[in-house]
Protein backbone atom coordinates (compact mmCIF):
# COMPACT_ATOMS: atom_id res chain seq x y z
CA UNK A 1 0.00 0.00 0.00
CA UNK A 2 1.32 3.23 -0.96
CA UNK A 3 0.20 6.68 0.03
CA UNK A 4 -0.10 9.03 -2.58
CA UNK A 5 0.05 13.12 -2.48
CA UNK A 6 -2.63 14.53 -5.07
CA UNK A 7 -2.45 17.69 -6.21
CA UNK A 8 -5.38 19.16 -7.71
CA UNK A 9 -7.25 22.27 -9.74
CA UNK A 10 -10.75 22.27 -9.89
CA UNK A 11 -13.91 24.80 -11.46
CA UNK A 12 -16.47 24.21 -8.30
CA UNK A 13 -19.19 26.09 -10.52
CA UNK A 14 -21.33 23.02 -10.66
CA UNK A 15 -20.18 21.18 -7.50
CA UNK A 16 -21.74 21.15 -3.89
CA UNK A 17 -17.99 21.60 -2.62
CA UNK A 18 -14.86 19.14 -1.90
CA UNK A 19 -16.85 16.92 0.96
CA UNK A 20 -19.18 14.36 -0.40
CA UNK A 21 -22.35 15.08 0.48
CA UNK A 22 -25.61 12.87 0.37
CA UNK A 23 -27.06 14.87 -2.87
CA UNK A 24 -25.26 16.27 -5.51
CA UNK A 25 -21.60 15.64 -6.78
CA UNK A 26 -18.79 16.66 -5.24
CA UNK A 27 -15.66 17.32 -5.71
CA UNK A 28 -14.34 14.05 -3.06
CA UNK A 29 -16.88 11.89 -4.72
CA UNK A 30 -15.40 12.56 -8.47
CA UNK A 31 -11.72 11.89 -7.67
CA UNK A 32 -12.59 9.02 -5.26
CA UNK A 33 -14.88 7.62 -8.11
CA UNK A 34 -12.05 8.04 -10.67
CA UNK A 35 -9.36 6.28 -8.31
CA UNK A 36 -11.60 3.57 -7.05
CA UNK A 37 -11.82 2.38 -11.27
CA UNK A 38 -8.22 2.09 -11.48
CA UNK A 39 -7.98 0.31 -7.68
CA UNK A 40 -10.75 -2.02 -8.30
CA UNK A 41 -12.45 -0.78 -5.26
CA UNK A 42 -13.29 1.22 -2.98
CA UNK A 43 -10.98 4.29 -2.43
CA UNK A 44 -11.11 7.39 -0.06
CA UNK A 45 -9.55 10.85 -0.59
CA UNK A 46 -8.53 12.81 2.12
CA UNK A 47 -8.97 16.83 1.26
CA UNK A 48 -6.48 19.11 3.08
CA UNK A 49 -9.88 21.42 3.35
CA UNK A 50 -12.95 21.33 2.62
CA UNK A 51 -13.88 24.07 -0.41
CA UNK A 52 -17.64 25.15 -0.03
CA UNK A 53 -19.91 24.73 -2.92
CA UNK A 54 -18.93 26.99 -5.82
CA UNK A 55 -15.10 27.86 -4.36
CA UNK A 56 -12.49 26.90 -6.59
CA UNK A 57 -8.77 25.25 -6.28
CA UNK A 58 -5.78 25.65 -8.17
CA UNK A 59 -3.48 23.73 -5.60
CA UNK A 60 -5.71 21.35 -3.27
CA UNK A 61 -4.37 18.51 -2.15
CA UNK A 62 -5.32 15.26 -1.38
CA UNK A 63 -4.21 12.16 -0.16
CA UNK A 64 -4.83 8.50 -1.27
CA UNK A 65 -3.63 5.28 -0.33
CA UNK A 66 -3.22 2.81 -3.23
CA UNK A 67 -2.23 -1.21 -3.76
CA UNK A 68 -2.03 -0.42 -7.52
CA UNK A 69 1.42 -0.18 -8.24
CA UNK A 70 0.78 2.56 -11.17
CA UNK A 71 3.63 4.80 -11.58
CA UNK A 72 2.68 8.69 -10.82
CA UNK A 73 2.96 10.18 -13.88
CA UNK A 74 0.58 7.29 -15.73
CA UNK A 75 -1.78 7.67 -12.45
CA UNK A 76 -2.12 11.67 -12.88
CA UNK A 77 -3.14 10.68 -16.82
CA UNK A 78 -5.35 7.47 -15.91
CA UNK A 79 -7.28 9.91 -13.24
CA UNK A 80 -7.84 12.42 -15.83
CA UNK A 81 -8.92 10.50 -18.29
CA UNK A 82 -11.74 9.20 -15.85
CA UNK A 83 -12.25 12.99 -14.43
CA UNK A 84 -14.44 15.50 -15.94
CA UNK A 85 -12.53 18.30 -17.48
CA UNK A 86 -13.63 20.64 -14.77
CA UNK A 87 -11.71 18.74 -12.53
CA UNK A 88 -7.72 17.94 -13.36
CA UNK A 89 -5.07 16.14 -11.20
CA UNK A 90 -1.69 18.19 -11.53
CA UNK A 91 0.76 15.65 -10.25
CA UNK A 92 0.66 12.99 -7.75
CA UNK A 93 3.99 12.07 -5.57
CA UNK A 94 4.64 8.91 -3.00
CA UNK A 95 4.43 10.37 0.26
CA UNK A 96 5.11 8.96 3.57
CA UNK A 97 2.90 6.35 4.74
CA UNK A 98 1.89 7.94 7.28
CA UNK A 99 0.89 11.21 5.39
CA UNK A 100 -2.17 13.46 5.72
CA UNK A 101 -3.63 15.87 3.81
CA UNK A 102 -5.43 17.71 6.36
CA UNK A 103 -3.27 17.07 10.01
CA UNK A 104 -0.10 17.80 8.05
CA UNK A 105 -0.76 21.26 5.86
CA UNK A 106 1.67 23.81 7.91
CA UNK A 107 -0.10 26.91 5.39
CA UNK A 108 -2.60 27.35 3.26
CA UNK A 109 -2.81 29.95 0.19
CA UNK A 110 -6.67 31.34 -0.89
CA UNK A 111 -7.43 34.16 -3.25
CA UNK A 112 -10.14 36.02 -4.01
CA UNK A 113 -11.15 37.83 -6.99
CA UNK A 114 -13.13 41.11 -6.94
CA UNK A 115 -14.16 43.06 -10.14
CA UNK A 116 -15.07 45.99 -10.79
CA UNK A 117 -16.93 48.10 -13.45
CA UNK A 118 -20.29 49.42 -14.79
CA UNK A 119 -21.04 46.35 -16.22
CA UNK A 120 -20.17 42.56 -14.99
CA UNK A 121 -18.12 40.51 -17.57
CA UNK A 122 -19.89 38.04 -18.94
CA UNK A 123 -16.07 36.17 -18.37
CA UNK A 124 -15.63 36.69 -14.47
CA UNK A 125 -19.45 35.67 -13.40
CA UNK A 126 -18.06 32.61 -12.04
CA UNK A 127 -14.65 33.62 -10.49
CA UNK A 128 -14.88 37.20 -9.18
CA UNK A 129 -17.37 39.13 -7.28
CA UNK A 130 -18.34 42.25 -9.00
CA UNK A 131 -19.06 45.63 -7.58
CA UNK A 132 -20.41 48.54 -9.78
CA UNK A 133 -18.52 51.47 -7.55
CA UNK A 134 -14.96 51.21 -7.01
CA UNK A 135 -13.34 49.88 -3.57
CA UNK A 136 -11.09 51.78 -1.26
CA UNK A 137 -7.70 50.05 -1.55
CA UNK A 138 -5.89 51.89 0.94
CA UNK A 139 -8.84 51.54 3.90
CA UNK A 140 -8.93 47.86 2.81
CA UNK A 141 -5.05 47.65 3.18
CA UNK A 142 -5.33 49.40 6.66
CA UNK A 143 -8.01 47.01 8.07
CA UNK A 144 -6.45 43.85 6.44
CA UNK A 145 -2.97 44.47 8.45
CA UNK A 146 -5.18 43.80 11.52
CA UNK A 147 -5.78 40.84 10.58
CA UNK A 148 -2.01 39.38 10.77
CA UNK A 149 -0.98 37.58 13.45
CA UNK A 150 -2.21 35.06 15.98
CA UNK A 151 -6.10 35.84 16.86
CA UNK A 152 -9.50 34.29 17.82
CA UNK A 153 -11.22 34.13 14.47
CA UNK A 154 -14.91 33.40 16.00
CA UNK A 155 -16.24 36.68 14.44
CA UNK A 156 -15.03 35.24 11.63
CA UNK A 157 -16.78 32.15 11.13
CA UNK A 158 -19.78 30.76 10.14
CA UNK A 159 -22.58 31.25 12.80
CA UNK A 160 -23.65 27.80 14.72
CA UNK A 161 -19.70 26.04 13.93
CA UNK A 162 -18.65 24.07 16.87
CA UNK A 163 -14.66 24.00 16.87
CA UNK A 164 -12.38 23.04 19.83
CA UNK A 165 -10.83 26.46 19.00
CA UNK A 166 -11.32 29.34 17.24
CA UNK A 167 -7.69 30.73 17.15
CA UNK A 168 -5.83 30.78 14.08
CA UNK A 169 -2.63 32.63 12.79
CA UNK A 170 -2.65 34.62 9.88
CA UNK A 171 0.71 35.30 7.87
CA UNK A 172 -0.51 37.82 5.60
CA UNK A 173 -3.05 39.33 3.76
CA UNK A 174 -2.52 41.67 0.77
CA UNK A 175 -4.60 44.08 -1.34
CA UNK A 176 -3.87 44.57 -4.79
CA UNK A 177 -5.17 46.04 -7.65
CA UNK A 178 -5.40 43.13 -10.71
CA UNK A 179 -6.49 43.14 -13.54
CA UNK A 180 -8.83 40.04 -13.52
CA UNK A 181 -8.72 38.53 -16.83
CA UNK A 182 -10.97 35.74 -17.79
CA UNK A 183 -9.63 33.28 -19.93
CA UNK A 184 -9.12 36.13 -22.77
CA UNK A 185 -6.48 39.13 -22.99
CA UNK A 186 -6.17 42.25 -21.68
CA UNK A 187 -8.95 43.99 -23.67
CA UNK A 188 -11.77 41.89 -21.88
CA UNK A 189 -9.56 42.40 -18.41
CA UNK A 190 -11.65 44.18 -15.87
CA UNK A 191 -9.89 46.47 -13.14
CA UNK A 192 -10.29 44.41 -10.25
CA UNK A 193 -8.35 43.66 -6.70
CA UNK A 194 -7.01 40.43 -5.73
CA UNK A 195 -7.21 39.74 -1.61
CA UNK A 196 -4.35 37.18 -0.96
CA UNK A 197 -4.61 35.61 2.47
CA UNK A 198 -2.21 32.89 3.77
CA UNK A 199 -2.51 31.40 7.15
CA UNK A 200 -1.60 27.86 9.39
CA UNK A 201 -5.42 27.13 9.22
CA UNK A 202 -9.37 28.52 8.59
CA UNK A 203 -12.29 28.50 9.85
CA UNK A 204 -15.79 27.43 8.28
CA UNK A 205 -16.42 30.43 6.16
CA UNK A 206 -13.24 32.40 7.38
CA UNK A 207 -11.48 34.06 4.34
CA UNK A 208 -15.09 34.83 2.89
CA UNK A 209 -15.87 36.55 5.82
CA UNK A 210 -12.57 38.23 6.07
CA UNK A 211 -13.57 39.36 2.12
CA UNK A 212 -16.80 40.64 3.05
CA UNK A 213 -15.51 42.61 5.68
CA UNK A 214 -12.64 44.01 3.82
CA UNK A 215 -15.45 45.32 1.22
CA UNK A 216 -17.43 46.86 3.58
CA UNK A 217 -14.38 48.71 4.86
CA UNK A 218 -13.41 49.70 0.80
CA UNK A 219 -17.03 50.38 0.58
CA UNK A 220 -17.25 53.35 3.42
CA UNK A 221 -19.63 51.24 5.25
CA UNK A 222 -17.38 50.12 7.29
CA UNK A 223 -14.43 52.49 9.36
CA UNK A 224 -10.97 50.48 8.52
CA UNK A 225 -10.10 51.00 12.26
CA UNK A 226 -12.54 48.87 13.65
CA UNK A 227 -11.33 45.53 12.62
CA UNK A 228 -9.22 45.19 15.27
CA UNK A 229 -12.43 45.64 17.63
CA UNK A 230 -14.51 43.12 15.35
CA UNK A 231 -11.65 40.60 16.06
CA UNK A 232 -11.89 41.51 19.98
CA UNK A 233 -15.62 41.15 19.95
CA UNK A 234 -15.41 37.85 19.16
CA UNK A 235 -19.20 38.34 17.48
CA UNK A 236 -19.95 36.91 13.88
CA UNK A 237 -22.50 40.09 13.90
CA UNK A 238 -20.37 42.46 14.04
CA UNK A 239 -18.42 41.43 11.08
CA UNK A 240 -19.20 41.45 7.22
CA UNK A 241 -21.78 39.77 4.84
CA UNK A 242 -19.94 35.98 3.84
CA UNK A 243 -18.49 36.87 0.77
CA UNK A 244 -19.75 34.71 -2.29
CA UNK A 245 -18.14 31.56 -2.82
CA UNK A 246 -17.32 32.04 -6.91
CA UNK A 247 -14.51 34.58 -6.43
CA UNK A 248 -12.46 31.97 -3.77
CA UNK A 249 -9.54 29.67 -4.83
CA UNK A 250 -7.61 27.72 -2.77
CA UNK A 251 -4.44 28.04 -4.19
CA UNK A 252 -1.89 26.65 -2.58
CA UNK A 253 -1.33 24.24 0.47
CA UNK A 254 2.17 23.84 1.91
CA UNK A 255 3.77 20.68 4.14
CA UNK B 1 -37.08 55.59 -34.92
CA UNK B 2 -33.30 55.87 -33.66
CA UNK B 3 -31.14 53.76 -34.46
CA UNK B 4 -28.42 52.30 -32.27
CA UNK B 5 -25.32 50.80 -32.03
CA UNK B 6 -25.07 48.19 -29.48
CA UNK B 7 -21.51 46.85 -28.12
CA UNK B 8 -21.94 43.56 -26.78
CA UNK B 9 -19.40 40.84 -25.12
CA UNK B 10 -20.82 37.15 -24.71
CA UNK B 11 -19.43 33.49 -23.65
CA UNK B 12 -20.90 31.46 -26.74
CA UNK B 13 -20.17 27.96 -24.79
CA UNK B 14 -23.85 27.78 -23.99
CA UNK B 15 -24.98 29.21 -27.38
CA UNK B 16 -25.80 27.69 -30.92
CA UNK B 17 -23.73 31.21 -31.89
CA UNK B 18 -24.66 34.73 -33.10
CA UNK B 19 -27.39 33.60 -35.25
CA UNK B 20 -31.06 32.90 -34.26
CA UNK B 21 -31.81 29.14 -35.32
CA UNK B 22 -34.95 26.86 -35.70
CA UNK B 23 -33.47 25.14 -32.15
CA UNK B 24 -31.52 26.23 -29.44
CA UNK B 25 -30.45 29.27 -27.82
CA UNK B 26 -28.90 32.50 -29.72
CA UNK B 27 -26.68 35.38 -28.75
CA UNK B 28 -29.20 37.30 -31.20
CA UNK B 29 -32.44 35.42 -30.21
CA UNK B 30 -31.64 36.33 -26.55
CA UNK B 31 -30.59 40.44 -27.68
CA UNK B 32 -33.76 41.06 -29.33
CA UNK B 33 -35.78 38.94 -26.85
CA UNK B 34 -34.60 41.26 -23.70
CA UNK B 35 -35.06 44.51 -26.91
CA UNK B 36 -38.59 43.68 -27.85
CA UNK B 37 -39.69 43.50 -23.84
CA UNK B 38 -38.48 47.39 -23.88
CA UNK B 39 -39.69 48.40 -27.21
CA UNK B 40 -42.83 46.51 -26.69
CA UNK B 41 -42.51 45.03 -30.36
CA UNK B 42 -40.93 42.66 -32.21
CA UNK B 43 -37.05 44.49 -32.88
CA UNK B 44 -34.39 43.04 -35.26
CA UNK B 45 -30.81 43.00 -34.16
CA UNK B 46 -28.62 43.24 -37.11
CA UNK B 47 -25.31 41.71 -35.63
CA UNK B 48 -21.35 42.85 -37.48
CA UNK B 49 -20.66 38.84 -37.82
CA UNK B 50 -22.09 35.99 -37.10
CA UNK B 51 -20.22 34.18 -34.60
CA UNK B 52 -20.31 30.37 -34.58
CA UNK B 53 -21.74 28.20 -31.96
CA UNK B 54 -19.08 28.23 -28.95
CA UNK B 55 -17.12 31.09 -29.96
CA UNK B 56 -16.83 34.15 -27.56
CA UNK B 57 -17.46 38.23 -28.07
CA UNK B 58 -15.61 40.93 -26.26
CA UNK B 59 -16.62 43.78 -28.75
CA UNK B 60 -19.35 42.18 -30.94
CA UNK B 61 -21.55 44.98 -31.97
CA UNK B 62 -25.19 44.86 -33.51
CA UNK B 63 -27.33 47.82 -34.69
CA UNK B 64 -30.93 48.00 -33.96
CA UNK B 65 -34.37 50.46 -34.73
CA UNK B 66 -35.95 51.28 -31.87
CA UNK B 67 -39.07 53.48 -30.89
CA UNK B 68 -39.08 53.90 -27.32
CA UNK B 69 -36.76 57.13 -26.32
CA UNK B 70 -35.09 55.70 -23.41
CA UNK B 71 -31.29 57.21 -22.86
CA UNK B 72 -28.44 55.14 -23.75
CA UNK B 73 -27.34 54.78 -20.41
CA UNK B 74 -30.66 53.63 -19.01
CA UNK B 75 -30.75 51.22 -22.06
CA UNK B 76 -27.87 49.28 -21.13
CA UNK B 77 -28.85 48.87 -17.86
CA UNK B 78 -32.57 47.35 -18.82
CA UNK B 79 -31.26 45.06 -21.00
CA UNK B 80 -28.64 43.25 -19.27
CA UNK B 81 -31.40 43.44 -16.39
CA UNK B 82 -32.83 41.05 -18.99
CA UNK B 83 -30.38 39.07 -20.68
CA UNK B 84 -28.57 36.52 -18.87
CA UNK B 85 -25.34 37.30 -17.05
CA UNK B 86 -23.10 34.94 -19.88
CA UNK B 87 -24.42 37.98 -22.51
CA UNK B 88 -23.67 41.69 -21.54
CA UNK B 89 -24.18 44.86 -23.31
CA UNK B 90 -21.36 46.63 -22.67
CA UNK B 91 -22.10 50.32 -24.32
CA UNK B 92 -24.91 51.65 -26.55
CA UNK B 93 -25.00 54.95 -28.76
CA UNK B 94 -27.38 56.58 -31.15
CA UNK B 95 -26.06 55.64 -34.67
CA UNK B 96 -26.49 57.56 -37.89
CA UNK B 97 -30.06 56.69 -39.17
CA UNK B 98 -28.66 54.72 -42.17
CA UNK B 99 -25.73 52.49 -39.78
CA UNK B 100 -25.43 48.86 -40.74
CA UNK B 101 -23.29 46.22 -38.23
CA UNK B 102 -22.31 44.72 -41.03
CA UNK B 103 -21.94 46.65 -43.80
CA UNK B 104 -20.32 49.33 -42.54
CA UNK B 105 -17.72 47.01 -40.63
CA UNK B 106 -14.36 48.53 -41.66
CA UNK B 107 -12.15 46.27 -39.56
CA UNK B 108 -12.73 42.95 -37.31
CA UNK B 109 -10.05 41.79 -35.01
CA UNK B 110 -10.15 38.19 -33.90
CA UNK B 111 -8.06 36.50 -30.92
CA UNK B 112 -7.27 32.87 -30.23
CA UNK B 113 -5.94 31.28 -27.49
CA UNK B 114 -3.99 28.50 -27.60
CA UNK B 115 -2.81 26.88 -24.73
CA UNK B 116 0.39 24.68 -23.71
CA UNK B 117 0.96 22.51 -20.81
CA UNK B 118 0.98 18.27 -19.64
CA UNK B 119 -2.51 18.94 -18.17
CA UNK B 120 -5.37 21.33 -19.53
CA UNK B 121 -6.82 23.67 -17.37
CA UNK B 122 -10.00 23.55 -15.87
CA UNK B 123 -10.27 27.16 -16.11
CA UNK B 124 -8.97 27.03 -19.55
CA UNK B 125 -11.34 24.09 -21.33
CA UNK B 126 -14.07 26.84 -22.31
CA UNK B 127 -11.92 29.54 -23.84
CA UNK B 128 -8.42 28.36 -24.89
CA UNK B 129 -7.60 25.29 -27.20
CA UNK B 130 -5.10 22.88 -25.61
CA UNK B 131 -2.14 21.11 -26.65
CA UNK B 132 0.37 18.92 -24.56
CA UNK B 133 3.43 19.60 -26.89
CA UNK B 134 4.85 23.48 -27.22
CA UNK B 135 4.20 25.07 -30.72
CA UNK B 136 7.14 26.53 -32.52
CA UNK B 137 6.39 30.26 -32.72
CA UNK B 138 9.20 30.84 -34.98
CA UNK B 139 7.35 28.83 -37.11
CA UNK B 140 4.43 30.14 -37.02
CA UNK B 141 5.37 33.64 -37.07
CA UNK B 142 7.33 33.08 -40.72
CA UNK B 143 4.27 31.29 -41.91
CA UNK B 144 1.49 33.95 -40.41
CA UNK B 145 3.08 36.58 -42.39
CA UNK B 146 1.65 34.86 -45.48
CA UNK B 147 -1.54 35.40 -44.65
CA UNK B 148 -1.07 39.51 -44.65
CA UNK B 149 -2.37 41.62 -47.41
CA UNK B 150 -5.12 40.93 -50.28
CA UNK B 151 -5.67 37.18 -51.43
CA UNK B 152 -8.20 35.05 -52.19
CA UNK B 153 -8.76 33.20 -49.14
CA UNK B 154 -10.99 30.52 -50.76
CA UNK B 155 -8.58 27.17 -48.87
CA UNK B 156 -9.45 29.32 -45.84
CA UNK B 157 -13.37 28.78 -45.91
CA UNK B 158 -16.00 26.17 -44.59
CA UNK B 159 -16.00 23.68 -47.48
CA UNK B 160 -19.38 24.44 -49.65
CA UNK B 161 -19.89 28.15 -48.71
CA UNK B 162 -21.20 29.67 -51.37
CA UNK B 163 -19.93 33.38 -51.46
CA UNK B 164 -19.80 35.91 -54.47
CA UNK B 165 -15.79 36.62 -53.65
CA UNK B 166 -13.39 35.04 -51.29
CA UNK B 167 -11.15 37.61 -51.44
CA UNK B 168 -10.13 39.03 -48.67
CA UNK B 169 -7.53 41.87 -47.08
CA UNK B 170 -5.89 40.63 -44.12
CA UNK B 171 -4.12 43.16 -42.19
CA UNK B 172 -2.19 40.99 -39.56
CA UNK B 173 -1.71 38.25 -38.13
CA UNK B 174 0.53 38.34 -34.86
CA UNK B 175 1.42 35.42 -33.15
CA UNK B 176 2.20 35.79 -29.36
CA UNK B 177 3.50 34.12 -26.79
CA UNK B 178 0.79 35.00 -23.83
CA UNK B 179 -0.27 33.44 -20.94
CA UNK B 180 -3.43 32.37 -20.64
CA UNK B 181 -4.98 33.34 -17.30
CA UNK B 182 -8.50 31.91 -16.41
CA UNK B 183 -10.13 34.34 -13.92
CA UNK B 184 -7.42 33.62 -12.15
CA UNK B 185 -4.02 35.01 -11.07
CA UNK B 186 -0.42 33.84 -12.59
CA UNK B 187 -0.35 30.79 -10.56
CA UNK B 188 -3.04 29.06 -12.86
CA UNK B 189 -1.83 30.86 -15.72
CA UNK B 190 -1.38 27.78 -18.16
CA UNK B 191 1.52 28.61 -21.10
CA UNK B 192 0.33 29.78 -24.36
CA UNK B 193 -0.24 31.72 -27.26
CA UNK B 194 -2.65 34.09 -28.52
CA UNK B 195 -3.06 34.91 -32.23
CA UNK B 196 -4.26 37.69 -33.04
CA UNK B 197 -5.96 38.95 -36.74
CA UNK B 198 -7.11 41.62 -38.01
CA UNK B 199 -8.95 42.02 -41.48
CA UNK B 200 -11.67 44.10 -43.89
CA UNK B 201 -13.40 40.58 -43.41
CA UNK B 202 -13.56 37.27 -42.92
CA UNK B 203 -15.07 34.06 -44.61
CA UNK B 204 -17.05 31.25 -43.04
CA UNK B 205 -14.66 29.73 -40.33
CA UNK B 206 -11.82 31.42 -42.11
CA UNK B 207 -9.89 32.51 -38.60
CA UNK B 208 -10.61 29.26 -37.28
CA UNK B 209 -8.73 27.65 -40.32
CA UNK B 210 -6.27 29.97 -40.10
CA UNK B 211 -5.49 29.16 -36.68
CA UNK B 212 -5.53 25.33 -37.75
CA UNK B 213 -2.72 25.51 -40.38
CA UNK B 214 -0.76 27.94 -37.91
CA UNK B 215 -0.71 25.17 -35.07
CA UNK B 216 -0.21 22.44 -38.19
CA UNK B 217 2.77 24.52 -38.63
CA UNK B 218 3.45 25.30 -34.64
CA UNK B 219 3.37 21.11 -34.44
CA UNK B 220 5.87 20.46 -37.68
CA UNK B 221 3.55 18.96 -39.76
CA UNK B 222 3.43 21.45 -42.42
CA UNK B 223 6.71 24.15 -43.12
CA UNK B 224 5.93 27.45 -42.70
CA UNK B 225 6.88 27.92 -46.09
CA UNK B 226 4.18 26.09 -47.28
CA UNK B 227 1.09 28.62 -46.36
CA UNK B 228 1.85 30.82 -49.55
CA UNK B 229 1.15 27.60 -51.65
CA UNK B 230 -2.16 26.75 -49.83
CA UNK B 231 -3.17 29.91 -50.21
CA UNK B 232 -2.49 29.81 -54.12
CA UNK B 233 -4.29 26.60 -54.26
CA UNK B 234 -7.66 27.77 -53.52
CA UNK B 235 -8.20 24.29 -52.14
CA UNK B 236 -9.52 23.75 -48.80
CA UNK B 237 -7.82 19.93 -48.19
CA UNK B 238 -4.63 21.98 -48.89
CA UNK B 239 -5.18 23.51 -45.48
CA UNK B 240 -5.05 22.42 -41.69
CA UNK B 241 -7.85 21.20 -39.89
CA UNK B 242 -10.62 23.94 -38.44
CA UNK B 243 -9.60 24.83 -34.89
CA UNK B 244 -12.50 24.30 -32.27
CA UNK B 245 -14.79 27.09 -31.47
CA UNK B 246 -14.18 27.62 -27.96
CA UNK B 247 -10.42 29.13 -28.24
CA UNK B 248 -11.78 32.42 -30.53
CA UNK B 249 -12.79 36.09 -28.92
CA UNK B 250 -14.22 38.45 -31.32
CA UNK B 251 -12.43 40.84 -29.95
CA UNK B 252 -13.69 44.77 -31.65
CA UNK B 253 -15.09 45.81 -35.04
CA UNK B 254 -14.04 48.91 -36.22
CA UNK B 255 -16.35 51.62 -38.52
Amino acid sequence: MRTIKLTLAYDGTDYVGWQRQARGRSIQGEVERALAEIEGRVVIAVGAGRTDAGVHALGQVAGVQLAHGIETCALVRAVNAKLPPDIRVLGAEVAAADFHARYAARRKTYRYNLASGAVASPFGRRYAWHFRHALDVDAMRAAAAAFGGRHDFAAFQAAGTEVASSVRTVRSVSVEPADVVFGVPPPAAAPGLTIEVVGDGFLRHMVRIMVGTLVAVGSGRVPATQVQAILASRARERAGPTAPPHGLFLVAVDY
